[in-house]
């Protein structure tokens, strides 16, 4: 056992307990030949108080590196507890200290919480960036919500699904692909789990997955990754509003276990109006008249910034978009070819668009008609479409960015932040 | 709302509800003018009466067809209970019938539970071979495996990681890279996230994954897949011994889950003797000794079998192994550069391999004599190296494929079979 308590879990009723703490340090202030080190892990800080001689024997130590201190706990008088810290009422006298692994000097990005380095420079080093309670708060929030997202659907049954990344042609005949070179093969890398997810439904019913997915989009602003993990679900014998529903239903589980969860982590990124949203459910042409909007267009991010303005804190459906601006496997209204609105719907939140989805075709010929009508060639999908002709049933999904979620509910500028590893058009390290 | 209730759902106290379901066509029996129809979905089978009018509206309907019934629920008189079925105790008189999409015939593969079709030809159809009772089993089982080890680390206050899926260049120095084109870059698929969960583990402190990564090897074997989930863990301030334990205690949960709520799943695929593991722990030379090893050499399939049928049930630990036959990461007994021993083991479970771990080594210097000590050049491995210089604990982790643990669990001769959509040396599709 290298340590016997985490540095944060010290309390005034440990007093006199002989422990052992072993972590990060924060500051190692000397006083002469006296020393006071604050030592940190992922649960908080201690200050530990050490002597001449053991001052003498660690000599002064790095900032970040790694120490092993062994102490009796002492409770600090009244009027000297540290109230920025949750382990204030105690203090470590030190019996023992041990330098395990010392930092080297300067370090190569500024670790403070109010860090000076620039992002880029951060991202070169993110190892150390994790050092940061901000970095690790925005984790720890992203963390909850995938377990949140999964946790909801195996309540109600869903099986959770491993869709194949490596595939050989594009899932939704988008462009945009990375190519895999696969032994003799050309492979690309899935661009989304469409597919997939549809075969799960349409045999056993209920599916989720978190899984990444990859698009070799050039841009290079706060709202684009080139890798992102999509948090997705497919689901047969639903429809539009059926599939809507359980979005809104997910959206709050996952902000109410990240309030009952990450209240120090909100605190730490200065996020104070977390609320638990609601759906608001707006059909197209509503949406569109509430925005001034042109019929038949997409909303601009102009407008889906108006649109959540409205609704503060809530998920905002739009609904039964017309057919045209729509993916040809989303079913049009009524099931017939030349419906001018569909079964497809978009859903804001935080300013902007966090998932599309909605009812997909499950009838080969109309599906082959809408392919027809988007100009595709079904030929091209002619593995697709096979799919359906041996007993498919009605169904429907939705995907929502892990990324963009964990960037609106920690308001993050960039959805980089939001992600540990990045993937940009320039970055493919560390 | 498309259904009422599910398939397997309707039982004697439903008596004289009427209902509506839809599922797929298990079999239709036409007698005369009358037929009888079982429908199925994911929950279970529901026997039908249709009458003469509704019979001749809707024809003889193909199996795995989609169809919608609305009927009475009928009690079956007490020697008419069919025992075979769930929902054996009633039968549904139908007041209407819709099929809702029509199969179409022949079916390219049987799907009969014992399918007369090979497997490869199964794997071209997969969406099809999905609706087969067993098939399903398997993933319900899989997904209860997936969910249960994050849960079990969750409780335990472990963050979830999501490593990059695309690097820069190799994770363990390793061959067998897929490459991609990352723009104008050459950039590599991950085959495993072990420098990404040693930078979590050494700041974060405690970190799992499930994640899917890829190994170019050409074996084409029932134990070798090109594309698997990993799930890993990695944690801060944990030796072998403690990092072994994880695995014994999630191990035992894991499969405490499956035999929990997966009874139904267990029996179709004839699993009657799953236990709950305990941990067995051998030093190397131990395990050795008892199935008569060369000391200083890996274990082969054969003798994994040998240790696994000395403790049938159980995860049996090989500790310790000797350095040289260890990954340079591994760290050597007592931190000396030279040891015989290290900190590193394999874990078996059902008469394979079903992990690989240790403690790693965090001290830069140790780093660069082991790399030295296995012919590698530290220059190669600077990034890696260098992020081991700003304070990084002692820490250890291992990782346990998800398709192997699927495998074993459900006693499958192929891990393909344990694959939603399996990727080898030569299939990409569907």
């Amino acid at each position: 056992m290298i340590r016997t308590h985490a540095c944060g879990e010290l309390r005034a009723l440990d007093e006199g307990k002989t422990v052992t703490l072993c972590g990060w340090v924060e500051t190692h202030r000397i006083q002469g030949k006296l020393s006071f080190m604050l030592l940190k892990d992922s649960t908080g800080a201690t200050q530990a108080f050490i002597n001449a001689d053991l001052t003498k024997k660690i000599g002064e130590v790095p900032k970040e590196s790694i120490v092993k201190i062994t102490g009796t706990v002492k409770k600090r008088p009244e009027n000297q507890v540290r109230k920025d810290l949750a382990t204030g009422e105690v203090e470590l006298s030190a019996t023992d200290a041990e330098v395990v692994n010392k930092a080297e000097t300067p370090l190569p990005i500024d670790v403070a919480e109010n860090t000076t380095t620039n992002m880029d420079k951060r991202f070169d080093y993110r190892f150390l960036d994790f050092h940061r309670v901000k970095t690790q708060a925005v984790f720890k929030i992203q963390s909850e919500l995938a377990h949140a997202f999964r946790e909801h659907f195996y309540k109600k049954k869903f099986v959770e699904m491993q869709p194949p990344c490596v595939i050989s042609a594009a899932s939704e005949g988008g462009t945009d692909l990375f190519s895999v070179q696969y032994f003799e093969k050309k492979a690309y890398l899935a661009q989304s789990p469409q597919l997939y997810k549809q075969m799960l439904a349409c045999s056993m019913e209920k599916t989720i997955t978190i899984t990444p997915v990859w698009r070799a989009e050039k841009h290079n602003t706060p709202r684009h990754l080139n890798e992102i993990r999509q948090m997705d679900i497919e689901a047969a014998f639903y429809n539009q509003m059926q599939i809507m529903k359980e979005l809104e239903e997910v959206a709050a589980f996952m902000i109410s276990q990240v309030v009952a969860h990450c209240k120090k982590e909100l605190e730490v990124l200065g996020v104070h109006d977390l609320k638990i949203p609601k759906g608001v459910y707006l059909h197209y042409d509503e949406a569109m008249k509430k925005i001034n909007g042109t019929h038949g267009e997409d909303l601009t991010p102009e407008q889906e910034r108006q649109l959540c303005a409205m609704y503060p804190g809530d998920v905002v459906f739009v609904h039964s978009w017309p057919s045209k601006i729509k993916p040809f496997y989303i079913m049009p209204k009524d099931a017939h070819e030349n419906s001018e609105y569909s079964e497809g719907f978009d859903a804001l939140y935080g300013g902007v668009e966090i998932s599309s989805g909605g009812q997909r075709i499950h009838l080969p010929e109309l599906l082959i008609a809408r392919l027809k009508h988007k100009g595709l060639n079904p030929e091209d999908f002619k593995t697709y479409v096979d799919s359906f002709r041996y007993g498919a049933p009605p169904h429907a999904g939705w995907s929502i960015g892990l990324e963009r979620m964990t960037q609106i509910v920690c308001k993050l500028d960039n959805v980089k932040e939001g992600t540990m590893f990045p993937r940009d058009r320039d970055r493919i390290t560390p």
